[in-house]
């Protein structure tokens, strides 16, 4: 059966599935990541993946696909930088793979791969514009336009965690203020809890203590998640007068609480898009969870190899 | 020779202009727009121009190009709406225009238009990926992706004046709060000098009495210049990392201001942008002025028509 390989490399597991071409996953495995045991080792860890599963398969795929959080230097596979990755600094993965395994390869911005992969076999099915935003420790962020990933000019767009959301707000780690990932991230949450509860620190409270103490009717605590949903409501009010695209899905971790942020965010684009943009916006939780990433990336390399 | 006819409708004049296909305004002519006298008036008096061209000429164009402001909807050339004509609502101005005129037609946002005419003749020669943001009474913008005006699913992309600054900001005539065309445009900044002047009003100061004290030093009216800068600078920095498109260009009459708005520009996107997308961030004044939604406008028809 002619299938494609597709990893998801994240900071604690690497993740991989062989695809048939018709979207079915044939097989899943994972291996940990070991970031700390430096990039050689991490390289090595990918290729171990990668073998085990053709070995499983019993055939080669036609192609393989990579995500990986951070920038990526367009179809070239370098990766410019990682947040999980310290030590991969313009670092040309693709090459690097490529002198061990004889194989099509690419390599693709994590969360572009997630964009593809809703739109494959999840929440996005079907649609040729849309954003997609992933909810995580971080937020990352992939724009499909007419049915492409658009990658920008030097493979860099999508960076939707970093819209303004408070000019003068929160410092960032991208070196912004005030940017969406700062209110509606993991870490925004626990931001916010902590400016709340002035006793909790960053040790001894999480996102999903927030959105445990909203599901028991903490009226702070649900406070916190309907302002997580008011800054999204706000981004994507940009991503709908900007783009004037009208599908917008949720996926991430933090995307678990839902029920908490639907209801605000919905009302920002309501109150603040321009009307024409915001009659057909449609906003839709991702279908495809962890398992996004590794079925975008091998609907890449499918789409590359044939 | 073979040219087209391209029209800017504004609220005062419709301009018009005779471009051959090479890009040459072969001949240019205006005529009163006369906004009060009503739809049928203002509809017969873009006829009556376009003939009057067409008279000119002594030869009939291969096709007409118009820019309006307001949001067309798509290829229909219906107008959805449009702030200098109140009782356009859902106007098939093209359908209209061609029951008179045995030509083929296309109607366009007239920002959009400029965006093509400044990527034809004028500051983005040779570009594929650029934005243009026309500050004027407001702000109108034009995302050009790939060689191509990105119009989004409906038509209504590109809306660049209401980028979120200040989610809390000043009232806008969208509906929305602080937006992007509440600081940087000619009534945003007026709106900046009464709020640092008591003394002034709606009715006693222009964003050209701003800008002329500036050039004589009042260090409030260089503050209010420096913060249109800043906040679009701000909004740069997220068509930056949205998009990542490397090439800005600003026109409208308060670009006039250039000197007093750049360097905050720059040093909002050098604080603000991500690292990668921002390295080759290039800003540039327009360089067509009044021109350019003419030129586009026809450059548009001619693509069209070949």
């Amino acid at each position: 059966m002619k299938y494609s390989i597709g990893l998801d490399v994240g900071g604690t597991n690497i993740r991989g599935a062989a695809i048939s071409i018709k979207g079915e996953i044939l097989f899943k495995s994972k291996l940990a990541t070991n970031v700390s045991s430096g990039r050689e080792s991490v390289t090595n860890n990918i290729l171990t993946l990668i073998n085990s599963i053709i070995t499983h398969m019993k055939s080669s795929p036609i192609s393989v696909g990579i995500g990986v959080a951070g920038l990526i230097r367009g179809e070239t596979g370098i990766v410019s930088e990682s947040p999980n990755f310290p030590d991969w600094i313009e670092y040309d993965l693709k090459t690097t793979l490529q002198t061990s395994l004889n194989l099509d390869l690419l390599v693709e911005n994590d969360a572009n791969a997630a964009a593809v992969g809703e739109g494959w076999l999840g929440s996005a099915k079907e649609e040729k514009n849309y954003c997609l935003l992933t909810l995580g420790t971080g937020i990352g962020g992939g724009v499909v336009l007419g049915g492409n990933i658009w990658r920008g000019v030097d493979g860099m767009a999508g960076e939707l965690g970093h819209i303004n959301i408070y000019p003068e707000g929160r410092k960032c780690g991208c070196g912004n203020r005030g940017c969406l990932e700062q209110y509606a991230s993991a870490q925004g949450i626990v931001k916010s809890a902590i400016e709340a509860f002035p006793s909790k620190t960053l040790d001894n409270i999480s996102a999903k203590d927030v959105f445990e103490m909203a599901q028991k009717g903490d009226s702070a605590a649900i406070h916190i998640l309907s302002d997580a949903g008011r800054s999204l409501g706000i981004a994507i009010t940009d991503l709908v007068n900007i783009l004037n695209v009208r599908m917008f899905i949720i996926g991430g971790g933090v995307a678990g609480a839902w029920d908490y942020l639907i209801g605000p965010i919905k009302e920002e684009i309501f109150t603040r898009a321009y009307k024409v943009n915001r009659e057909n916006v449609v906003i839709k939780r991702a279908l495809l969870g962890d398992d996004a990433g590794i079925v975008g990336a091998a609907r890449l390399a499918i789409d590359r190899a044939e």
